[in-house]
């Protein structure tokens, strides 16, 4: 059996396992005080072009999204997502456990806009409902789709006049960026966020996120939020080691090409073989709508996840690609495939 | 320098780290549903000898904490810890995060007793009040202390009498069971308690702690907190497989006691240089107090925390060790010392 | 100024102002457990047919929903209610605060169907989204409508065979069983739900609701739930004696029936000058469609709120009628709106 | 049956009861906007000497606590209070259940003092336990005893520098202020504090508390936290016509006075029979130690509440008088108890 099902089936990218075997014997601080987490952020911060973007490292996405949103807002204010984000729907209430509404937005591709934003606001003045305060965004989505530099500016500036923080869950933020066309990078983000987490978890580490936040007024006391919801780890460290090596000779850059690269050529061979797509991707997670006659043979030697029933004979299935995915493993399924059919 | 400064300095048992580099091809399941947990589960269980013990994988202890207390307490029950509890002085309010009171109870050596608890319930009888639930313990304590089996039988038995559930933190849960003294074991455990934890992070795992629910009625749906809680790994089998090794040959064990030995030395040390102890402790934190003047000189190479404040002269130190602890760095420490003083 | 903005806008019922004057000398026992309160709820009891009812008597419909609903879910689990649903949207995430997800469900009348349901069980099967647990009524609903006997039946059902809570709020529960078609009576609130509350504060009372829960296992400790939220009053007698008048000679129906005719008288005027409805309603709340410059004239000597924008020129008002509306005020109202035309 | 139990066991002041009656054909706006409230508000301004003091009404003292506490706190930021503070024993954890610990510290007389709140301080000082952010008080505090205007100041000048709110519940405000040596008036308290809430319900009004909010960063958008946690009551102004009684021609006041005045008697009696007391009280409440063969005939005429067991032999009782105990029965309660010993 292998596995497209998901980007966080193999265990590490092999140069970070060898900086771990290399540092092994040190000693160091606990709880990300310590001199490989300032390094790692010093060479996040020169990434970002921004000096003072203060950086923390959290064990998984989940616990980031969760400490860093509660500890933004009052309890009162509502996060506004898309209906697909992982907030609303992949987090079993996360967020609301922690006291906040999740304000869900229908949207027809997983990306929101201001346009969609105005008449959530309209609807929220007075304190009878929530008040929104903050806008999430995913990057890619988790329907595979990506913000364009444009989209995201605009939403910034719209954020901006309309006193919300924006934040992004970059989960698969390597893969996001790795999109040419759309044109986004560490710099622009640093510019026009309030805060986002570079993903570590799906992108190739064994474990672990990277927070930056960027608008001074959510710096203060954000350790106390890190440590109360248990996302402080002892031995923090292990986390910052293996974004030092993700952001060396851009291997964070190059493992979201090699993903959309797998991935491209699994789309295009769907393609040629006449199949539509539940979403549009051009990242590392495919939605072709395939047969299900088809679907319960591929099974037998894949595994993959099913996404959406579409009618009564097809369903789109998730195809997800990975830092360790191998063009001759894309190769062998196209060939495998042809039985299937 | 060299750091006694706790037992979460070094990064992770090279045993452990073979294991990873190993494995470090293989797909997995995501989320803990995988083969390997489910291996690790079934050593566990064996090991306490109960089949139905229900075991999770989680990040940290806090985390640990949190998760598995607010999902055994509704949310008018109050958990009982002495006054030194990790939950009552060192999470940052994590269990007050989730709604529920920690009523603290002073010690004089960090651990419960059913006499200390009986007033806390005879104050706590109608629904003006919050209603105790839980007792929870930590092994070795806080201070270094270490609960004996009969010490434990008669917590279970008052316990079970008065309703409340008996979970025990095991962040040092290796060097408590590696007190012979004591005779507590892993089955004694599995029969005694409702819940516990087995430390990793602290005996020489990277990072993870087993959680070993025993309790049927706390059994049901604890992954949805988990998940709710961030508590939940993407690459769940990472902590698994390492206590998969911690699990093989007593590999355990032999880190608690190899732990608990170099504190002895180093005990042994300075009770025979004629200091006196803040705490008794036969385990791996030790607390010597010291005159001011030879900590300021001991900070020039070494570092541990300064545990309390005794006199204008003299604080209370805590030296800790750790399965990388060399016998040849306790006696060049002690070599040093002289010279110090 | 005369208002029809709400049926909260007058204090209470005269018949209830009297049984507080002549009871004013007496001593009653604290928080509900004295006889007053005790003596409602037999009545109460009788009213319902059913002898084991528990019956608690809170100050008001926010905190009776937010008191209830999370004493009912565990931390996971989440309520389903319509979009329009008071829960929903204007309640200020109350349920939310308390760590529980609203699942909002669009609909084209504010009532909840099995139909619209299933879908939400479909997509919500495992512990990486939250559990649904209950299903969140209202009768009559925030927008005037009222639930039939045969939906309720068919919402009990399904909601048994889905292992779902059926919750009832009864904020204007007198106005909805004023509907004599809709076929709903207090007998068969009592055999089909898991709990509801009887309005006091919009149907009549000065304020207050008692909360009916019969499904057994939603009784234990819901007294601790009420004092942790504030919703256990100290002169907790005060409430029950309201309701103590309310259900004499069927006051409670009267005022739900008075309330309705004179929204009806209403609504007959408004249809007899060609306006349409929002959405039809033949209750105590009623949303016609008026012209912009009409509103701004009625302004001047009438309270009414506004509802929905229609388009440019035209908007959906609320009109409210109380237990204290009289009918010449309608008919003066019909007089001076043809000046307002 | 006569019942010294509590200030709650009998309904209203009569004046008040006639401000409702004689108001009662009027319309209002709801939640707390109307010109009742703003009235209400503007007098007590003027007695605080405040013009900018910001006042809310709620249902009681429970739910004020809760709302205020937790909207002024961070979630990592605690509350500190006396071990036998309301909101550490007698509000089933309801301040817990919005997040937050409360630190309590053991005194004798139940009131704090900077020197009791120092070692706290010192023993909180980073991310690893909660922030202590606020220092609640009760006057008179729940054993009786009464703050001196001397004793405030040193608190507000202590928190000040230390970045404390100071917090006053003031359940039993009324009778605070009628200690005539203790120096308080609601003009110092309006200087030196940073919010305290004016109880209602055991000073002589129906239900209802005035919360009075002085510090400016506490102001913003408290109306979102009422509503959130439904202590915003649909018709507000009959607290707010409550209050406007209980601040005409110092009725507030005198209620006090009454009531320390009673308590005084029955204090006199008890001393001049030789029992003596278990904490010295002033005010209200009174805490004779009495045989236990005393109290058994006692209790078949009279209700008073156990306080504490002082051996096995004799117990604390609590007695309470209210604005509607009368001389004559206390006069004939002196008479009676002869009987009883």
């Amino acid at each position: 059996m292998y596995s497209f099902n998901n980007d966080y089936s193999e265990c590490v990218h092999p140069k970070i396992l060898d900086a771990i075997v290399s540092m092994n014997g040190e000693q160091n601080l606990g709880y990300g005080v310590d001199e490989q987490s300032e390094n790692t952020r010093q060479i996040i911060r020169q990434k970002l072009k921004k000096e003072d973007a203060q950086i923390h490292f959290l064990p998984g996405g989940t616990i980031t999204n969760l400490t860093f949103i509660s500890h933004a807002l009052r309890t009162y204010e509502a996060v506004i997502a898309a209906s697909t984000g992982h907030i609303n729907v992949h987090e079993t209430g996360a967020i609301e456990a922690t006291g906040h509404k999740v304000i869900a937005i229908k949207t027809t591709d997983g990306k929101l806009t201001p346009e969609l934003i105005i008449p959530v606001l309209k609807e929220h003045t007075d304190e009878h409902a929530v008040k929104p305060a903050m806008v999430y965004l995913s990057n890619t989505t988790e329907v595979g789709t990506v913000y364009t530099i444009d989209e995201i500016i605009a939403l910034s500036q719209f954020c901006k006049q309309n006193n919300l923080y924006l934040y992004l869950d970059g989960a698969r933020l390597s893969m996001g960026l790795a999109v040419k066309e759309a044109g986004v990078n560490f710099e622009n983000l640093a510019e026009y966020l309030d805060a986002f987490y570079i993903g570590g978890t799906k992108c190739g580490a064994m474990f672990g996120e990277a927070l930056v936040i960027l608008n001074d007024r959510l710096k203060q006391n954000f350790r106390f939020h890190m440590k109360q919801h248990g996302a402080m780890m002892a031995k923090g460290w292990i986390v910052a080691l293996q974004f030092q090596v993700l952001f060396t000779d851009n291997l964070y850059e190059e493992i979201g090409k090699h993903c959309n690269e797998m991935a491209g050529l699994l789309s295009a061979f769907f393609e040629s073989r006449g199949y539509s797509f539940f979403t549009p991707s051009n990242t590392n997670q495919i939605f072709p709508i395939l047969p299900n006659h088809v679907i319960r043979r591929m099974r037998e030697e894949y595994i993959a996840s099913d996404w959406a029933v579409i009618d009564e004979t097809h369903t789109a299935v998730r195809f997800c690609t990975s830092y360790a995915t191998k063009r001759e493993e894309i190769e062998r399924f196209c060939e495998r495939f042809e039985e299937f059919i």
